[in-house]
């Protein structure tokens, strides 16, 4: 049977870079589970049901809240947002490492109810660089770009309160890191309660008056 | 300047292959530095003083243990084995990771001294493979042997108090694992403090008013 896996949060600045971190740890290793969020808002063109997201209705994303279903959630712009538990569970219970990309209050919630839970804040090297890529984008005016760099000076008090720090310069070794940062926690005493366990049966074998 | 190095003690049952560890992890990676111990026995051929050990007068020794020159010491066969703290302490600075190999009351000691000290505890994957192993090397009785595995079943309660388990199964992966814990931890928001407080500074040219 396969070890349980371990969930993971990845968060960080609008402009780190997490969706492209994201997208190749999945491409480039084959232990990862995304976590799939359900909503209340209309899929877009090309959106299918069960792949960006689960399309829920109002009520029954109020039903999954009501029975627990849900190990967070959050409204935002009139839409529910929330992490549907039974799909994590059961990619956990397979073996999968289960990544979750959330916001920093999201995640504190997560921690709160499943302690294991691995937190990494993902930024980039500098103040400057986060501009610089915001910028680069080109996909949003400079109204927006400041309204995301303000709220990374508020974000950044969230720091702290992760397991770990992954700074976001080069994108090979930033997945490199985040690879092995999860492989490494594997092996984590707090995480081998049950190996630990075992050692100790299986070495009474060799005490005293055997 | 280079980031500080990382104090790593690596414990385990006699018979666990930590020896073989350490050279395969010196020899595959250059960013490690082992701590060489001081002790007062005399030296055995081929021996040099400053590579396989710092060799001490016991007058010396005392010295060292009065000016608190010691990171931990220890009598064993009526002499005396000790950590000098200055020559960690000057590959640490240098950026490199310190690799100490003792056994668990040390690594204790340690712990308390230094509390960013970071433990693995290797063992091998089974009760019966640590006797194999034992028998196999075929350097020593079966009563040597049984004291070692007697030994085990003692040291085997300490392993809760390590920060990793490892598992030496395959030797590859093994030092691949122990070289991919070491340097995750140096991304572990605990041992980035100095990091944090520099991001929140950074992050302030990005507040209301500027």
């Amino acid at each position: 049977m396969a070890d349980r896996g371990i969930l993971i949060i990845v968060s960080g600045f609008s402009g780190a870079g997490k969706g492209t971190v994201m997208k190749r740890i999945m491409n480039d290793y084959n232990n990862y589970a995304l976590s799939i969020s359900a909503t209340t808002r209309n899929p877009r063109a090309g959106e299918e049901n069960g792949r960006e997201y689960f399309f829920k209705t109002v009520e029954e994303f109020e039903n999954m809240i009501a029975n627990d279903q849900l190990i967070e959630y959050a409204q935002y712009v009139g839409n529910y947002y929330g992490t549907p538990k039974e799909y994590v569970e059961s990619m956990l219970n397979q073996g999968k490492d289960v990544i979750l990309e959330i916001e920093m209050q999201g995640a504190m919630k997560v921690k709160e109810k499943m302690p294991d839970t691995l937190l990494v804040f993902v930024t980039p090297p500098s103040a400057q660089e986060l501009k610089n890529r915001l910028v680069g984008r080109g996909t949003e005016d400079m109204d927006t770009i400041n309204a995301r760099l303000k709220r990374a000076n508020e974000e950044v008090y969230y720091m702290d309160k992760y397991d770990y720090l992954l700074i976001n310069d080069d994108l090979d070794q930033c997945v490199k890191e985040l690879h092995e940062i999860i492989q490494s926690e594997h092996s984590r005493v707090s995480r081998n309660i049950n190996k630990i366990n075992f050692f100790r049966e299986d070495l009474k074998i060799f005490s005293e008056g055997e």
